[in-house]
């Protein structure tokens, strides 16, 4: 099998056998298939895309180029959640604890900010204290305890995609739907999941500009997932303005724990409700989809869900009290205020723009090694198709330093999108796939 | 300026700079830019071409990356030809020695056989002695003396083209049409021409499968020189058939030496005096096509080629008496004979498995370094159109190892197409642009 004649086949729109994509993911992963070729390879893809059975074979053999987890001899359904990254996004805080609590067993795996998108793994450290390089057997005592832990992925989940990833970061071929969808599969797949939930956002903020491509990347996902077994439903959902208030780190702790207490923003408690529901239904707590939304608005509204997150910040190493006393949190130094120029509705705010400001601040990453502020962050007086006067406030810019910042507030105030007449009403769940 | 946003963008349509262009050629030629960024740009080019804007500053830029040969000091206009590679293509023999004869300064820039086409620097090495490694300040003193030297490319000559062949070779984008054309373009005028005859083949012996690709290849090519102030014309011509009867390359020295005589192969008279009457016509020694055919014409009858080749053969070492007496070439062992199996008409002549079937008898080479058999041939009985009975002789096989001779047969009998009625005739010269 010569790597050149697959790289043609795939080039001229041809399906590779399943063992043909096995010979290119070990060569590749074992340094026999030159960076090149797989580069090649990668852009060849980009353009022709890949069949069901070949990004099965794809996703299968990048979960079997390093360790799986077993967590078969944990009582329970392990399901997971995961978000295709977006701006303010805190489900993972709320929608998780609400599952747990209802009984699901949620063995959270979690990534870092990076470009206009924040990072659950960035937030959680953003309270004094809490570890999120768990080991194995730490994260299976808590799971057991807990029905909860929050851990990063580790080098040895997957080695194949994180060398793949880098390699399409540095060839331009990030962009193609079945190499997404592989590489979020493949590390789910090797946590030892039971079920997963997929909340892949479209929109100005999201990686899926179109909602036509976040639905073949949902069904994509999916397809993988039952391929091998597992329960996975998508929702999609719009990124066309950040989620809930909150963008940054430690501000988004602080929304998260309002929202558990149920006093969040309306599109980020509809939200988290669904995700939640999903989880639950999918973990078989509930026999149905209405039952599995009963039981998630319960343990909403009997702080269930609020406990089971302070237990798990307490359980990693942080201070439970963060989520009542805000002040223990780290603050901000100055604050900048982004007013309205004229009168009118809003009518979009650019979620990427939002978020790029917010990274610019501090709270994000360029590089994967750059540290984040905790502190920064943005915080909007005004969602999408409320009226605004000329001269009211549009949003706040919290900062620790005024590097960056003259740059972060112009980059602000273009987001906001004010015109004359309301815009159409637009729920935050616009289809669910699986 | 970020090499990964040049490959997005020419991933996604767009047209590049030339200071762009030049950024990503000098970058991979210097080693800054890796390899792995090259091949998902040339992946990218591969699906989405190039301007002509583009492909000339990518022709330009490998003029650059190398030594270029000042020939302004010798007197005369300095013509080359060039064929896109063929099987039987002995014109390089032919046309250059009558446009030569007719005035024509010539420096003949050849290349290998490679894959299952021939290269005319074999075909001369089949002559004993016979010297390809001219110094470039030899090459000057032959054309100042005989008007026309044969010698290989130099190492010094377009390396950004040999960098770059390489890598398009081990990642399937040798076929994209701008790579082809700035390639070629590329060597020829780095070795100081003013003008260019090229002749791009198609049909199943060729690189170019269709008509339309050869076209583009040849007014792709024609623009590069336009724009650089050279004269440049294309013939497009048939290669549904091997050229001429004999393929190898001692058996094509000695048809080529027929053929100055006037005693070749009808329709390798008629390309190699079309396209020596194209040189003479862009070497100004005539004022019209037609009476660039008319001295063309008459440097073939009157047997001035055929002394100019002559002369050419001293000058380089080999003996010019090859050329009446050839017993004094490398001759084969054995011979076969290949038969048909049925009567009828030959209504074609895959001339790829030829070249393939002659090359496993030793006539060609899988890679660069390999050498190659002088003495080993095809001579073809027939050519297309033409009456058979079964049973009479197609094509007979000259061999010096009994190796691979079975597999040769074999892919020789599956060459030969006979129907039941003639095929439409066809003229080997399909069209002309520029």
């Amino acid at each position: 099998m010569r790597t050149v004649d697959l790289i043609q086949r795939k080039r001229d729109g041809e399906e590779l056998a399943p063992e043909e994509i096995v010979h290119l993911i070990e060569g590749f992963t074992s340094g026999q298939i030159p960076d090149y070729q797989m580069a090649a390879f990668l852009m060849a893809v980009y353009f022709n895309g890949m069949t069901d059975r070949e990004v099965s074979a794809l996703t299968d053999c990048m979960v079997r180029s390093g360790d799986t987890i077993d967590l078969s001899d944990i009582p329970g359904v392990k399901v997971d959640k995961h978000s295709a990254g977006g701006v303010g996004d805190k489900t993972s805080l709320i929608a998780a604890p609400i599952a747990a609590a209802a009984g699901v067993v949620v063995p959270m795996i979690s990534g870092r900010a990076l470009g206009h998108t924040g990072g659950t793994l960035d937030k959680l450290e953003a309270i004094p204290n809490f570890r999120t390089d768990l080991t194995v057997e730490e994260a299976r005592a808590q799971l057991r305890q807990h029905g909860l832990c929050f851990m990063g992925q580790t080098a040895e989940i997957a080695p194949a995609d994180g060398k793949l990833y880098s390699l399409r970061d540095a060839t331009a071929t990030v962009e193609s739907i079945p190499l997404i969808a592989s590489s979020i599969m493949s590390k789910k797949l090797a946590a030892g999941l039971d079920a997963l939930v997929l909340d892949v956002k479209v929109g100005s903020g999201a990686f899926m500009k179109k909602q036509v491509d976040a639905r073949r990347l949902a069904q994509m996902m999916v397809g993988i997932g039952r391929r091998m077994d597992k329960r996975v439903q998508a929702l999609i959902t719009d990124m066309n303005q950040p989620l809930g208030y909150a963008v940054g780190n430690a501000v988004e702790v602080m929304e998260a724990a309002q929202t558990l207490q149920n006093v969040g923003p309306t599109d980020l408690t509809r939200l988290c409700l669904e995700l939640a529901a999903r989880m639950i239904y999918l973990g078989k707590v509930a026999a149905s989809m209405e039952e599995a939304r009963d039981i998630a608005q319960r343990r909403l509204l009997d702080g269930s869900g609020y406990r089971k997150l302070k237990d798990v910040i307490a359980a990693q190493g942080g201070n439970p009290q963060v989520l009542d006393r805000f002040e223990l949190l780290p603050n901000a130094r100055g604050v900048r205020e982004i007013t309205c120029p004229r009168s009118g509705f809003v009518s979009a705010i650019d979620a990427e723009d939002i978020g790029r400001a917010c990274a610019a601040m501090g709270a994000g990453r360029d590089q994967q090694t750059d540290r984040v502020d905790p502190a920064v962050g943005i915080i909007l007086e005004i969602k999408v198709g409320e009226r605004v006067e000329a001269g009211s406030v549009l949003c706040r810019l919290y900062y620790t330093s005024e590097e960056n910042l003259e740059e972060a507030s112009q980059v602000v105030e273009g987001a906001f999108r004010i015109s004359a007449q309301p815009p159409e009403e637009r729920d935050i769940i616009l289809e669910v796939v699986g």
